[in-house]
């Protein structure tokens, strides 16, 4: 048996959402679920108790940034990625793939992997299927990534096939290379771009390998987001109901309920951190830009309908105060509420999928929120 | 009866040391106390629950900051700033009088007050007993310092007198300005520089205001350790018993120790937090300096006698990493942890004091900790 197993426990009768449960060797995860993202091992600007607070189930980290720094053999000397940063519950590490293809300088791909250079210190590297198991078996994350290619969009079809083959042969090199499969799950990668026909190719080699969990790469990647939708809904009709599915890299509300709606159960995305850096937060009423100058004296809190540390405590006022001084609690505490916001919707959204009204609960956030 | 009184608990036989506590209409304060200082209405990478937990009992925060940003006015609607920092414990604000002097632009000292422009943005402003008072006022804190002026190190006879004469004739003025005295207390601020005569004179003019607590002004600007001590020593025996005494600006752990020796029992400092953030520690064994090579496999605590949140969850290479990546837990992390190391030692100060050890464990201390 696997060390991460999921459980179908209800199918919404009108759209593909469905509501689900993943164990794994640190805890269960109800799904669908949105990821909050620890780059390099840490959520900016929160500690890890704050994340468990606000409900977060599990987390993100980077291979590619922990490989670089403070190198993975320190992680695992440490006694894995959980004892280091100090996070007790289920870890999913991504392959490297993603940020070797983005942050990496001067890489060159070939059948082995990639070579690149260090964003950080141009220092030279390889990160290869082998290389990548390494380093997600030092960190111990509970679910690994296959190492993989995310072909850019747009890009042409004679590409993304042999892009996406590579991509298969790579998966078979990561699943050979996993041996504790009792303690880390390794989880496939559907490429295929936009092409219909290449993703079913890629859904047919992956789900082959009967692996625990799959995701769909290569998405949101710059496309429409009537493109993403439609290939989207397509491309989770050739994945097994009885494995979790997870969109990569995706996290505004919008693109979470389009997600669920096809079938999609984990999410993940730097957004709600990211942009509570530069001072703006996710609420039921939409989007805040909390250095305007109409907060500075507003008392109320930044979301009237949010319970989170933030809101339940600060106010608008005083949150501007703090970003216009550049204090650190600035981005403490709106990452606190944006993580707060998204992990909230999703357990609303599992609600409603209970309910049989996760339409209905769609209809209500776009009707509040507004323009995305 | 004033909002804040002293009671003189035990002195000790051998020093000027003595146990007291201060009682404020925000609560308790056990003397010696070391306050965190929160400049912008927020002590620096910390939230206010934070402050809390590793025992700190009330802070200081900056009239002046406050004045510029977000505008006295707006916390006063804010309904002062307890309840717009989320604070509910004590708080101290200075009077804006050293930041005039130190931060202040093209600054004009007249009888009346400081003609100023801003640090942030030119803009200008005059400061004067009344007008620090007013803004004080606005803020709510349970302490109020009176507006005087700290006169340099060094600093020629004549100014020295011709300031502390200014700043009795300012904390008369402050005295008057200084209306709900049911709510909020004001303490005078003894200068005179180096001169110890002039420190009489300065005392004697203070003390007969009879105000219920006072400060020492002008000591640690940049005078030599042995100059400060003997000053200091002076200082005191002009003030009177059953009054607390604070020493501005102080709070190594060396200068908190002589400042205890000589009957001080309150201290300020920001350097705990700042050098938090420069990837500095103080612990019990001295300074670490967590940048360096040799904690990059150091996966023991930060100290090993210290039970702070960060020593119980974290390792040196953490830390390290954090401080590398440029993570905002690191300054999270570290700045809680020096915090509570003062705040601890004032802890450990106190006890000793009641127990009749306080020079035993000053010498301990002192061992251990190596050079200042
Ligand atoms: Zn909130
Ligand atoms: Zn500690």
């Amino acid at each position: 048996m696997s060390a991460v197993t999921y459980e179908l426990i209800k199918t919404d009768d009108r759209t593909k959402a469905r509501r689900g449960r993943v164990t794994t060797p640190h805890g269960v995860i109800e799904t669908p679920v949105f990821m909050p993202v620890g780059t390099a091992a840490t959520v900016k600007a929160m500690r890890p108790e704050e994340v468990k607070e606000l409900g977060a189930e599990i987390i993100l980290s980077n291979t590619y940034h922990l490989y670089l720094r403070p190198g993975h053999d320190i992680v695992r000397e440490a006694g894995g990625l959980h004892k280091f940063m100090n996070w007790d519950r289920p870890i999913l590490t991504d392959s490297g793939g993603f940020q070797v293809f983005s942050l990496g300088d001067l890489r060159k791909i070939t059948e082995e992997g990639v070579q690149f250079r260090s964003h950080i210190d141009g220092s030279k590297h390889m990160l290869s299927p082998e290389k990548s198991i390494e380093v997600q078996t030092s960190l111990g994350s509970d679910i690994m990534m296959a190492f993989d290619e995310c072909a850019p969009y747009p890009a042409d079809r004679r590409y993304v096939k042999d892009s996406l083959e590579r991509t298969t042969r790579w998966l078979k090199r990561c699943k050979a290379a996993h041996t504790n499969t009792e303690k880390q799950s390794l989880f496939g990668i559907m490429q295929g771009g936009m092409y219909k026909d290449l993703r079913k190719q890629s859904a047919e080699e992956i789900v082959e390998l009967d692996l625990p969990g799959y995701a769909i790469g290569g998405l949101s990647v710059g496309e429409p987001k009537e493109l993403m939708c439609e290939v989207l809904d397509d491309c989770v009709d050739h994945l097994p109901a009885n494995k979790p599915r997870y969109l990569m890299g995706v996290g505004t509300p919008d693109y979470l309920f389009e997600g669920v709606e096809r079938g999609v159960d984990m999410f993940d995305c730097v957004l709600p951190t990211r942009i509570a850096r530069h001072g703006m937060a996710m609420t039921s009423a939409g989007k805040v830009n909390i250095k305007n100058a109409q907060y500075e004296r507003d008392f109320s809190p930044l979301d009237h309908e949010c319970d989170c540390y933030t809101c339940r405590n600060y106010s608008r006022a005083y949150l501007r105060h703090l970003f216009k001084c550049n204090e650190m609690l600035s981005a403490m505490l709106l990452s606190n509420h944006n993580l707060y916001f998204l992990v909230n919707l999703m357990k609303n959204i599992r609600k409603a999928i209970e309910e049989d009204r996760f339409l209905e609960y769609k209809k209500q956030v776009y009707d509040n929120y507004g323009a995305f």
